[in-house]
């Protein structure tokens, strides 16, 4: 087995590796227990995760001397509630945890995000460490620290910025994953090629990875870690630069909150990405052909680019509540360019209307 | 009327100021328009103190031009529960806030504890600012942005830390409180002489500030920000000098919780202290005379000093919850003298149940 590779986040002193490869778990719960020698862990797991990984997990720290303590979270997005979050935090404290010890999520993004955000709040701050088990966890929520939970109005509504110890981004666990939620995840690759690694965008057109146990999924994830880190140390906290990595996201989220669970969060991302590059085109910003490029690879990855369900109205209304909206503006991440994404709020009126007319075409 | 004192809480790029004396309020308003111009203002106001303040301070920034949305929480310590977060969070998101927009909290400890914890998670960190109106949220409250709520389980064991804009110090408002409230805030007033302001503990015994209208208050919370504001610069996140704040809270938090909303916090606290001090005491580290002196000022202030009521065991039970435990031991701040406060953690067994059961004499 080879080492898995390191890729650093670079936060100064909230700085830390996601490992990416065979090994990853086993990596992460090293540094885990060098950051915290002593300490006691706590895993949080997806239910559905939890028979299928925790056990392997839990004898990477056992072996190394350490107590596992494990709780199990809610299924995939049901977990992200501020009642998954208070339920977790009793259960930390009449367990007696205490701050300095290790809050561990096991499972997709949901999963991380609420386990981090159980580790940001419970006696204001215990360390953690991220094991996505999902291709989406892995690209997308393994990097930059942002954790939370979900209100009615909308996802993502509550939570903070909380840096792991360690991420594992481990390709094992993605060859459990349904293959519905594999493709899902590639809609978070596609948009991280577009934004920063124009070679990656050309291997997936090339070369697509349609299935979890592609010999170069591990590359990918990696290639993607490697931009997502570049951009949020960069911008730790979304004042500028990190905004680009919503690129698709302003309406990929509202379409994903119109109808609840009726898309997976990458299906929606797939949309908003069609969605983004219409506007994009719209505008003037970039060239026609490029829409048709993306719209081709969606499809080759098995993404939805377009949808009949949409209701147009819900939609645009939940661009509105977007956490990104800035002085009453709504704000779009759009391209000029493989490899250009920057924000406009500037778009004359009627745009997003047209561009999820598009989606419904 | 004089210009209100700026006490200056030293946070490199999260640096800010607590306004103190009359005058604070406008000048803490002034503050937020001009650290987030043309943003929205959002009031969370206890329900018992907004029909006395609220109108006073919505008028500071309307007369400003700036739009202000009132929000009400649950009076008191009721408000400090993830519940009334989520709403809160949950009303702000319905009225369209955004994240450059201020947060506003009008009450006691309780309500600006809860305001900053909802401004801390909301879309993953507002702008706050706190109008402390009770003694114990003026001189403790106000400074090292402590935010959080309470759990079944225990007080302030889900929260966050997050400093706000600028913290107002009004000494108007205190002339509304419950005389027995306001005596509750001398103990932290003692307690945060003793730890860092010999002067000023000679004054509150020399001349006690036995009610909210005596001359000297304004400079009381003056010379308690001060030390606080002193103790906090050197160590944001509580990694060690800033547990001296922690003095008689181990103990105190534990008779608090023991027997919920028979006493108030500061009582509690000053139950705290005399533990602490006997503990002090009984570990050889202090003077006898000096737990003396300190239980002939805290009673002079009409505050406990003994307690039939306390059930020992319970409360040696919720020390075991505390924040601050370590490594599996209960850790105390202990003193030496007025102006040493430190930690120990090596208590001999049965001293934490002998400091309880005085209490009980």
């Amino acid at each position: 087995m080879s080492a898995p590779s390191a890729v650093r986040v670079e936060l100064g002193a909230r700085s830390y590796d996601v490992r990416v490869g065979e090994g990853a778990t086993d990596a992460v719960a090293a540094a885990c227990v060098e950051a915290a020698p002593g300490r006691r862990v706590a895993i949080l797991a997806d239910r559905n995760v939890r028979d299928l990984h925790a056990s392997a997990l839990e004898a990477c720290f056992t072996s190394r001397g350490i107590a596992v303590t494990e709780f199990t979270l809610p299924p995939g997005e049901r977990a992200k509630t501020l009642a998954t979050v208070e339920d977790a935090a009793r259960r930390l404290v009449e367990a007696e945890f205490e701050r300095g010890d290790v809050v561990v999520g096991l499972g997709g993004g949901a999963a991380t995000d609420v386990a981090g955000f159980v580790a940001a709040v419970t006696l204001r701050g215990m360390r953690w460490a991220a094991f996505p088990t999902t291709l989406l966890g892995q690209v997308d929520a393994s990097v930059g620290g942002k954790t939370g939970v979900n209100l009615p109005e909308g996802k993502n509504l509550v939570g903070a910025f909380h840096q792991p110890v360690a991420v594992a981004c481990d390709p094992g666990p993605l060859g459990t994953l349904p293959a519905r939620e594999y493709r899902a995840g590639l809609a978070e690759v596609v948009k991280t090629a577009w934004i920063g690694d124009p070679e990656l965008l050309e291997m997936l057109e090339s070369d697509p990875p349609l299935e979890a146990d592609h010999p170069r999924v591990a590359e990918v994830v990696r290639r993607c870690v490697v931009v997502k880190a570049r951009v949020v140390s960069e911008d730790e906290r979304e004042g500028g630069r990190r905004a680009c990595l919503n690129f698709g996201h302003t309406i990929g989220h509202a379409i994903e909150a119109e109808q609840p669970g009726r898309l997976l969060h990458g299906e929606a991302v797939s949309l908003g990405l069609v969605a983004a590059l219409h506007l994009s085109v719209r505008t003037g910003r970039c060239d026609p052909d490029l829409l048709d490029r993306l719209i081709h690879l969606l499809e080759r990855l098995g993404l939805p680019v377009r949808d009949r369900e949409l209701r147009t109205d819900r939609v645009l209304e939940g661009t509105r509540r977007d956490k990104k909206r800035a002085e009453g503006r709504d704000r779009y991440q759009l391209t000029t360019g493989i490899g250009f994404v920057s924000v406009a709020d500037d778009l004359p009126d009627g745009a997003p209307r047209a561009a999820i007319e598009f989606l419904r075409r």
